[in-house]
């Protein structure tokens, strides 16, 4: 077990080694690490190798000018002039807060931006304010839309978070397929099967075979298959790409950046970097707060206590999530063997400890 | 096969029959016929027998006094004023894009409305001005969450409807579970099974019985089952019920009042009616619309071009609807026998002819 302290100090430190100022390294190591309190642990610090890659291949600005190129009372579309994108996306989110201070609601496209962390954090920003939040992203491309051999997708999480009064927040925050690519790797590392719905091969048939990605295959859009719906998944992962990247003028579909430094750039780009969308709106722009949170209360109450399949209980989304943090922060956040692994060689690379 | 005219002309004598205005009568009938013509059966005229049984039961005001309670530059509440949705929804819609117009975005948030035809026909009022639009509805309780035995939330349709320049419109238009209760209904008709992942029996199995409904089963959210994502179709409809109704002040969950007249209406309300959430997006609030729309051209011709299973083709959202819609303006309008004995009688209760 490793203390949430000393885990957001290394990341912090690796940060600052990469060159963040001091604001932008606390931030970063924030953001990162509150996957991993959250148990959302293929996007925390076992991805802090992975951003240093990007940087160590120049794809990583760390000292971004991340700049409004243009908006209304109500809008903005910003560039993250290839900053991380757990910099760049809290700062977008707090500029579609204050535009909702003013205006009610705002709506904030990003381009030039790189991978975010976990969608949550940022809708989560809007909580404090009593208002709700919404945050999106476009991700490299490894899902194939319904009926195509081709993946044109990513992952493409939707996060919305909603505050209540005496109870905790509603907080969803998932991936548009059937299952995050975390959750595959996990099977791939055991090598165990995937179930049936999660992945297609490179003929579009149903598989087992957690490694399919690697030869062809692709995940598949939340319905799995049309009979089930995997339509709608596929335009829940449209709608996100378009607003994130279109609206911003960053690369979508297919041409998204890869995560992983080892794959190439897509060539003749159609945008600047990955693309993010948030919203905040103001509860009061619509109703008075204590209003709409006490109702709240009511609708997660009567969800809480409805009757359920026999030794389970209806969740609340967000809830799993909560306790896991309270959990971890208490108690230590696990982390696998490689990550370790991976963590020292970091450590070595730039003369530090972990 | 029925005219498109004929059966517009039909639906608008039967409107002013039960007192709307002219105006309302002729905004309703196209509305309702939007489903027809795209497809959507289940939404269409066949539910006019519905609307006017809701009228009987005074549970419809023909002539609504439609109001806004509440607003910001951005944000607006509407009261329905127990209005039929057909056209309490474009009115609020309405107020949505003039919103965008001169604040970059708009969203209104009904209460004290019915149920309002397809969700796409609103989203897609956006599009001649240039405008991204969204439209939501909360519904009548049919469906459990994941590991719920009770039917807490409804079939709570989303739509997105995006603009594109020579390529028609992005038009995402559906339900937030495995299956439409409108296909269900087919296979009742039929007496066929459903595909496992449909529906649930009392006891919160999966079942192939059609009718598992009326003996306490439930529909089942995007994702089928807790292994394959029915958490991210419960998120879904869950974020649909609390826009919808929550920031309005409309009754959500299980409170949302019944379609259907001849079940009672829940008690102790918690709101009034069942309410919408509309969003108009001004593309150019964001980016200059034809740079937007020449992307979204881009995009929509390498989804549809992708390589596709044998026998199949990747679909842009709303082609088929489309392509339905030029078909049925041509050829006309099948409707079953079931249908057309109800359209008699309803006819024949207000004097007309069918």
């Amino acid at each position: 077990m490793y203390s949430y302290h000393q885990l957001f100090e290394f990341s912090k430190k690796i940060f600052l080694s990469i060159g963040c100022t001091e604001t932008h390294a606390t931030l970063a190591a924030k953001v990162l690490l509150s996957a991993d309190l959250r148990g959302i642990d293929s996007h925390g610090i076992a991805r802090l190798p992975g951003y240093v890659r990007l940087w160590e291949a120049q794809r990583i600005n760390p000292k971004p000018h991340i700049h409004i190129t243009y908006q209304t009372p109500s809008t903005a579309v910003v560039d993250g002039d290839s900053g991380l994108g757990l910099v760049v996306a809290p700062h977008a989110m707090q500029i579609a807060i204050e535009k909702a201070k003013t205006c009610g609601t705002g709506w904030v496209a990003v381009r030039n931006s790189n991978h975010y962390g976990i969608a949550g954090y940022h809708a989560m920003m809007a909580l404090e304010h009593d208002m709700i939040g919404i945050s999106m992203t476009n991700a490299s491309p490894l899902v194939a839309p319904t009926f195509s051999l081709e993946r044109l997708l990513g992952t493409n999480p939707i996060a919305v978070a909603i505050p209540a009064h005496k109870e905790p927040p509603f907080v969803a925050d998932f991936a548009t397929t059937t299952a995050a690519n975390g959750k595959l790797e996990i099977l791939q590392r055991k090598n165990s099967d995937a179930p049936l719905g999660w992945i297609q091969d490179k003929h579009g048939n149903a598989t087992t075979d957690a490694h399919a990605l690697k030869n062809g295959g692709a995940l598949l859009p939340l319905g799995s298959d049309r009979e089930h719906g995997s339509h709608k998944g596929y335009c829940l992962g449209s709608i996100v790409d378009i607003l994130s990247s279109i609206l911003s003028g960053a690369n979508f579909g297919p041409w998204v950046p890869p995560f992983v430094s080892f794959l190439p750039l897509p060539e003749n780009p159609v945008g600047k970097g990955i693309g993010h969308f948030f919203g905040a709106m103001r509860i009061d722009a619509f109703r008075p707060a204590d209003e709409f949170k006490s109702n709240m209360d009511m609708w997660i109450r009567r969800f809480r206590s409805a009757r359920a399949v026999d030794g389970e209980k209806v969740l609340i989304p967000g809830d799993p999530e909560r306790e896991m943090e309270m959990q971890r922060m208490k108690k230590g956040i696990p982390l696998l063997e490689p990550v370790v692994k991976d963590l020292n060689e970091l450590a070595q690379k730039f003369g530090l400890n972990f």
